[in-house]
């Protein structure tokens, strides 16, 4: 994909950059050595993890197109870039958790690390100023966000993603305790497609024997070294040793 | 009803007290005349108000079953008491908004009144602990509240009893904005009846043709005489003039 050109700067994000490319319909993502959390309240600088993020998204949205599930990755091109699809975005994360972790155990009043009979998928309203705050269908439907139809989209995809990647993630030695996904829109049609990006930052992922974190909580919770975290998930998942 | 006789208290609550009765299936449910908001930090006493909503309750019920659908009521047995089902309590609230107001308005960051195209409905997990934080489906079935069958009946009963309700109150010039409702469960086979209470404590009433505002909003903000709009909302719908 050597003929794609790299145009102007359309978004810069706290942990990514989009970049304008020669083809209206792609664009160019850049992975930054910077981690967030807290709604970016918390924030540092980690050199290399913008290339684990890069690579590890490259693998997850590859694995979910080989399942059939439409997404936004075109391929790397890059160590911290990926050509993507051109999308307008959805203000909506969904959230799919295996175990109750975090705020959402706070929130139910259960023990932390829960396992519940049922797989739990949340909606939250990607929006700063008011939090991202949790929002249910008729709620989203009310705003103008998604109809009831691409509700239904939403959830069968994160369902089938959930299965896949908790499958890839188990024959890593990981286990794929919750992750968010975000969703866009496609100009010509408007249908939606996967988007952003599905890394340790993204995720929660525990080691499958210990329960070892390898994810953004070893940053929010200073919990240890965030780098050689997310580079032990990039080479499990790549064959390799930790 | 005169052969009940009332028994032992089971619960002494902000707003109302069950009474046992001689009959094992059946309570008294005492409204008192007291008025609370703000997960019971703003309280008042308000001489006549648990008549009012006794009244009120009485005739939103006896209109459901009408409907079809099932309510703990079984009859007023006096100005201040009604005879209900014994259920075991649902921790689950269901809210139906056909305007977005109040607190709604402020975490979907819309105008105070918005008329959404859709009609939505909240769960809210009933725990004063946690705050009764806004729950969805999965979350409900994962700590055991319900199953997923009894959702698809309470969001049907929850709808009905709307169309119901609107139409009723709009006949009276009143516009049913939104309400809470509560459900139990019968001891005999655990299925879900309709529960709790209905009326201006639970919805948010407006004239139809001024908005003025007959429901507890005048008691969280400080809009006017309580009893005054409650005794409106009891004499349109018992036909009478305001």
């Amino acid at each position: 994909m050597n003929q794609i050109e790299k145009r102007e700067l359309l978004f810069d994000g706290n942990e990514k950059q989009i970049f304008a490319t020669d083809q209206p319909d792609k664009v160019i993502i850049h992975y930054k050595d910077v981690t967030t959390a807290y709604g970016g309240i918390k924030r540092a600088r980690f050199k290399g993890i913008g290339c684990l993020n890069n690579k590890i998204s490259a693998i997850l949205f590859t694995e979910l197109e080989k399942a059939g599930l439409e997404t936004h990755f075109l391929g790397l091109v890059g160590e911290r870039e990926q050509l993507c699809r051109r999308i307008a975005w959805v203000d909506l994360v969904a959230v799919c958790h295996n175990r109750v972790v975090g705020s959402l155990a706070h929130r139910l009043g259960v023990e932390e690390g829960y396992t519940p009979g049922n797989t739990i998928v949340d909606l939250r309203y990607n929006t700063d100023e008011l939090g991202n705050p949790l929002i249910n269908d008729d709620q989203a439907v009310a705003i103008g966000l998604v109809s009831y139809d691409e509700l239904k989209y939403i959830y069968a995809t994160v369902h089938k993603a959930n299965e896949v990647l908790t499958e890839l993630f188990r024959k890593a030695g990981i286990s794929l305790v919750d992750f968010k996904m975000e969703f866009g829109r496609v100009p010509e049609d408007g249908h939606l497609i996967i988007s952003d990006e599905l890394s340790p930052d993204r995720c929660r992922l525990w080691d499958l024997e210990t329960g070892e974190q390898f994810d953004k909580d070893r940053f929010r919770h200073d919990l240890g070294d965030i780098y050689q975290g997310y580079e032990i998930v990039l080479n499990r998942l790549e064959g390799k040793k930790d």
